[in-house]
């Protein structure tokens, strides 16, 4: 295993200082191997397949508290007043800065923001509906947060999730998410992958006045899957009836339960490269690994 | 034909009134076979696979110009200025109003874009570079266009846009745009669309005032795919050398030209479902159809 990953030079990879990666070549295959992959782990359990814009409203954000809980990471969709003046004076301005800055002129009422999960998306769409057996969906999403600090790969402002949905009743939704633990943890043992599993809580903002941080050290919903003891490349989570309730979504007239298994790709490109090295010849073929 | 077409209650198709379409069933299933489609046809061109992230840097398309020809259709990148007591200060806001607007506290500089235009990327990743040969890429990549009004699948403020680019000389990039016009032309009669071949321009803000918008009226550079004579599901675009002088890019110590062929998945699916109606189980096989 190489102690330290070089991505300055590898081939198909290009880090972006604003968070982000593009790919290409072997690991752009690499990137929609292991999610056709987590597809196929998806279509086991009947999955719905889903495929969602990037924007979610605010509006049903905000029935989430999102923003009280996690103001620090969100990003929002802004774009400039139309008012042809406006636009004008913004297409007349300075423009761009040495430091890369925009200078917006007045701003259009911001309704949306970049999805934070992609299983969000899921849970607004059901809103209201009454599910008359268990329900899975799998979908891919471009998610959004904002931090402190980016690193290639391994932090990013912007990056995939694959995420595999179950909503039901609270039994089904346990079951659901053992049956996929262990599959993945079969498969990290195939991969001969450093995984630890670990119970973890969200990042919430302002954690020591959040009661549902307490309430998730109490009583822990979310275990991370991490890698060589500090990457979190995925997660598997028990919503109890948190979207249920606040969606009115319902199964046997009650408040769903829900729960996700969620794949974060760039991540599990960062452990495959260290497990396997930076050159394809020396990869394993996924899809005979991941026939589980 | 249908007259209209009805997508209110349409199965696995979803409107969002910010101007999002999500699609799920046979609707993902088309989404993908039809990108599947795009796909085979830039391989046979040899292009290299490209996944792109979704921000581009400001200052980056700041060097085409992009905010003087076109701030109307702009969407930026905006997240809360990080500071704790300003984190503060908008997680104890108002949230979000009835009308769905979030009130933000102050903001953090905005320095990124989201992208346009698919084939942006390719020319900023090739910056600087020299060609010793044609290149042909493909990249599929959501679009953000900001509208005065949005309708489902026809126009969007996000879209998924195909693109199949080359870069060359003058004369291997006119070959490239020939031989792939020639292509789709056979798809289209193939299929029995409805499609007329038209020059068009791009839609400048403050038209009369820019020499850009001349020179495109002078040497039409721009050929859209013009379904039922009103909905431009894709275009075929000759650049001259402008992205090779604004990004460094030489070919023969020139700089290079290129031209892309691009094409708007919503639209295609909206083509193809007035086209096929909206039964899946009437529709020709696309893998069938396309292999050209």
């Amino acid at each position: 295993m190489p102690s330290e990953l070089d991505l300055r030079n590898l081939p198909g990879y290009r880090w972006h200082p604003n968070g982000q990666s593009a790919f290409s070549g072997d690991l752009n295959r690499l990137y929609h191997a292991l999610d056709a992959m987590f597809v196929r782990w998806a279509r086991q359990a009947s999955a719905d397949e889903m495929l969602f814009p990037i924007f979610i409203s605010a509006s049903e954000l905000d029935k989430l508290d999102y923003f009280r809980s996690f103001p620090h990471l969100a990003t929002f969709a802004c774009a400039l007043d139309p008012e042809p003046d406006n636009l004008a004076a913004f297409a007349k301005g300075t423009g761009v800065s040495e430091a890369g800055e925009v200078a917006l002129t007045r701003t259009a009422p911001i309704k949306d923001a970049l999805t934070p999960a992609a299983c969000y998306h899921v849970y607004i769409h059901l809103q209201g509906s009454a599910l008359d057996g268990p329900r899975h969906f799998t979908t891919r999403c471009t998610c959004f947060r904002r931090e402190a600090y980016y690193a290639p790969l391994r932090r990013q402002w912007s990056f995939g999730m694959r995420e595999i949905v179950c909503l039901g009743t609270s039994d089904e939704v346990k079951g659901f998410l053992d049956s996929h633990r262990t599959r993945v943890a079969a498969f990290f043992d195939k991969l001969g992958l450093d995984i630890a599993w670990s119970a973890a809580t969200d990042p919430f903002f302002n954690p020591s006045g959040n009661p549902k941080l307490l309430a998730q050290m109490l009583d822990p919903v979310k275990t991370e899957m991490v890698f060589e003891g500090e990457l979190a490349i995925g997660s598997v989570n028990f919503h109890r009836n948190f979207f249920g309730e606040t969606f009115g979504i319902t199964r046997d007239g009650k408040a769903a339960f829900s729960g996700c298994v969620a794949f974060g790709l760039e991540r599990w490109i960062y452990a495959w490269l260290r497990r396997f090295g930076t050159d394809a010849a020396g990869w394993p073929d996924l899809d005979a690994l991941g026939a589980l």
